[in-house]
């Protein structure tokens, strides 16, 4: 069987990263019974503390624990890089972050003493023991140096242990192409995948019963040189559900499903009190909701392309995707 | 090409009144270029201002004029019937309901000097002359005197004039049946469905170009006997969008896609200054998510599978589902 | 006693008219028991729907009926002038501002199949017989074509029949100016002022017991020529609240307390698909917050301290601040 | 100069621990120029996770980084104590915070894979090294081991460092009595203030200058024993910006005004898969609205009041309240 996902065209890499600037990098952790992991999302900045980029949150289902969407939302901006981790982590990732951001304005002559970490998260304990928290400065700050604008894909750094549709899931990700005026813009998506029932999957090509609920959260990333209005960028990530529904979501109780994202095209200067910024004509945002839906859906079906089959701590097996599909289109 | 929709069994009639005590009711207008109406949703009591139903809303896309959601999401509450009718004729059906109401309290004997009657509506200008309004108080009590169990679907009501994924939308609805602690309660959804392209229809079934752009909007009314609270309706009324994004929407910003919902399980009397009001175990949420989204779908395939083919103002066919698809199986 | 607001300087008229270009009207209706009206706030433009204006609203508390919020804060503009009424009559006047924006689309060769008025109000039935609804198209056009820079206070258009703390309310007005860069840009406030028990009052200088609860709502009118994005201008937004409760409010439960802005500052037209918009810098934005705190509190003293004393329908006297209060000091 | 606050009469200790059940504990870290500090508001309940209490949170201004909302807004339960910090060290307390529930559910025999800790902070930057984050578990476990119905004020715990207005601020607290139907119930607030400039508080009685800028965040924790649906518990939280802006503050840019409550009116028990939850009737909820108001401002005040006069990192003096004003009359 083979998925096919749109009808626009991806980037060069069919990664997040095929927005320019952009980097990803994983740390992955096997040790003893944890097998889980950290992911960063790099933006195209030296400091992105003193060079905010235009940011929003949408809270799709909110039985999660994601950090720092209050002051995203607030003042529409983003000011470190966005950690992906397991769920009772974030703190310490966190932490870390906090560490890594003092030490990059300190290099640049900025006092810091104030910061707000985007850290989000997905539960792997069905493969790993949560409990153990084994993802601190170390962890994040292997994850950073090894940001690249190629990176790899399923069972790896925060997608280690996570789960999807009963199948392995973990870290996909995907891009399209929106022409505008003659110029080619990027979207990208990347997830962590950790939800969906398998009777749910679309077009029911998965064997019955081997998740039967609903839960686990998905984290959506994305990221666009598209110049959007922090309005504009929320309207974007509210359909980052449309791909998870089109795969056979209905948006379970149990799972926290939660988009952030950011546009990298600048503020204008123009000197003062004032800024200028760049946002695209209303009446064009259906060609980027048409593109985030499809970076979404195929970024979740790339999370599980990507990753083999693996066995939870309980002993019961996780099947990977490959075995039931030959092909994903996109 | 037969299409079938969930997997939870559906009410007698399968309509949003197998919810116990629902009614709806239309009032459709053929007058030279209008082809409109209004469709009005009766909550099972008689004074709906003094008893007062739990209620939420929810917007999906905001592109829409639907009036009352201020109130409800304050106060939880529903205070008038539910009516729907075009975009322009609001103001209009809203003048008539505040006679409706005033009406009923004078006979009730209640003074009344505020009311927040909700009206919903879609834009139906590519089949009527959408200018000329004429829904007024004489329509909108046709359409609550005709209030029945059973009622048309279709091209009929608000759904007189509307258009969906390029073909002829209308009123549809739906209904699934949820078994809790041995007893069967009802979930069920009617839709204005005027929105979505063509192209983008579920399995590709209709022909290319009919419709190219998603836009003109969906209201969604989501009525259950199932005792849940405000913030528990407001988490059911989110899901109703995963049955637009099953059928090929990506929830386009030129549409208003609007969710109200009601539960007709009342607030148990306790005397004093306290009510109680019962809600179901959170740990049980996804059996009205599921519901709720298999409802939406199948209630907009049902709105296009009942509305025959037709021709718009500007003398352009718009064709009906039925020439496309031979079944629907919900 | 004196009362005195802020620090910060006020416009040549103390009004929201001081933001160039802004025009309000009134319509008073004296007719047997009713007595009402309508205001609207004109925006600097010649078609609002063909050029609008950033605009945002917030619910400070959504016991009310305004009509026209979803769509504002979607798509963060306003596309025709605000008008402001009684409780019941909010249906008509959106009917007869539809009929408004069809003519000036039509003298402007613009088809308008949808368009989304802005209809705020109070509840007046305390002086006025509010289920009659007395304010139709006529009424509408009336308070359109008397819009000026200068306009009357208190007791007139949509404050005709309005009390706020016990007081006789109204429509009120201040303007306060904030010089950045060397240039000087004016905030704004109109309101309809209805909420309030007298206990409350500032100072405590009313006597104890003419209103004995909060409730009645207000309507909060922000206009200014700051260039602000739809963002920004929803944080200013809620700091309206801050002049009420500096008068004594706790926000009460009774009351529908919404504020609607918009700023005049046009978006920079750079041609094809983009436009730029220019905006404060985020760490100025105690400038706006602290400016439209002021109006607010002031605007509401002025709406009182125009409005002569009255007689409610069952005969009860409504007083007037002029009997408490000298002087009020911008 | 005396200061009084309302007209409601307050509880026996006129704190937050004035709510049945309630306990707050403090543990203050004084090494260096480290001059900081945790304190935790401990629920009535044995293990809150397993008992978990109806919850809310409301942004007043997201300038700031408590952790937690997403899911608290969600489910509309809190699931751990409340912990409230510095800026910086909101990571390592939420993960002490982890360590502390997975002991107690270990303890219960609950196996806890997933937990969503509140965690609150302010920016103490001006009294102390916030980079050094010297709270881990070993001084939030203190917190919690010292937790009681009495508990100091000021300059302790998580208020060690704070400034309000110009003034050493810290941690305040007060509470409300309500009686309905007979029986009385509790409102408290505890807050860490650390927000306002001087010139704009109440009354004008602080010496021009001293901080002049509205920034730094204020934290309110809002507790009753009154029962009250999420929905109306978010509604009492919206209120407690009435206090602030009562005392003169106009919600600055700079500053993350965060409010979460709960309350500890438990779920009757019904069995099977529903719960009944009781509801103060809509009309009553003036009461908890007067009574948050009250209590925010009067724990403003004595947050100010109970803190002696310090200095700060850069060595200029911070006065305190007492010096200013000579008594607080609740």
């Amino acid at each position: 069987m083979k998925m096919s996902v749109g009808r626009m065209p991806h980037g060069f890499r069919n990664l997040i990263t095929d927005v320019p600037g952009i980097q990803v990098g994983h740390c992955t952790v096997d040790e003893g019974n944890c097998h889980t992991g950290v992911t960063v999302i790099m933006p195209p900045v030296k400091n992105p503390f003193t060079q905010k980029l235009t940011a929003a949150s949408h809270v799709i289902n909110g039985f999660g624990k994601t950090l720092g969407l209050v002051q995203v939302d607030e003042l529409g901006t983003l000011e470190t890089p966005i950690a992906i981790t397991n769920t009772l982590n974030v703190g310490k990732v966190h932490d870390a972050m906090v560490s890594y951001m003092a030490n990059i304005c300190e290099r640049d002559g900025v006092k810091l003493t104030s910061v707000n970490p985007v850290v989000c998260e997905c539960n792997d304990s069905r493969l790993s023991d949560i409990k153990r928290r084994p993802i601190g400065e170390k962890e994040v700050l292997a994850a950073i140096s090894a940001a690249a604008e190629t990176f790899e894909q399923g069972a790896v750094g925060a997608g280690r242990g996570t789960t999807c549709y009963g199948m392995k899931g973990g870290i996909g990700s995907s891009s399209r192409l929106m022409e505008i005026d003659g110029k080619v813009y990027t979207m990208g998506v990347l997830v962590q995948s950790n939800y969906g029932a398998s009777d749910d999957f679309r077009d029911a090509c998965l064997p019955e019963g081997l998740a039967e609920c609903d839960q686990g959260s998905i984290i959506l990333i994305v990221a666009t040189d598209l110049p959007l209005s922090h309005r504009q960028l929320k309207r974007v990530l509210k359909r980052t559900s449309v791909g998870m529904a089109r795969l056979g979501s209905y948006i379970g109780h149990g799972s926290g499903e939660i988009a952030v994202g950011f546009t990298t095209a600048p503020a204008q200067p123009i000197g003062g009190s004032f800024q200028a910024r760049m946002m695209l004509n209303e009446d064009l945002m259906n060609i980027p909701f048409r593109a985030v839906g499809e970076c979404a859906e195929e970024a979740i079906l790339q999370s599980m392309w990507h990753a083999p089959a693996d066995t939870a701590l309980d002993g019961s097996p996780i099947p990977c995707l490959k075995d039931y599909i030959k092909e994903i289109k996109p």
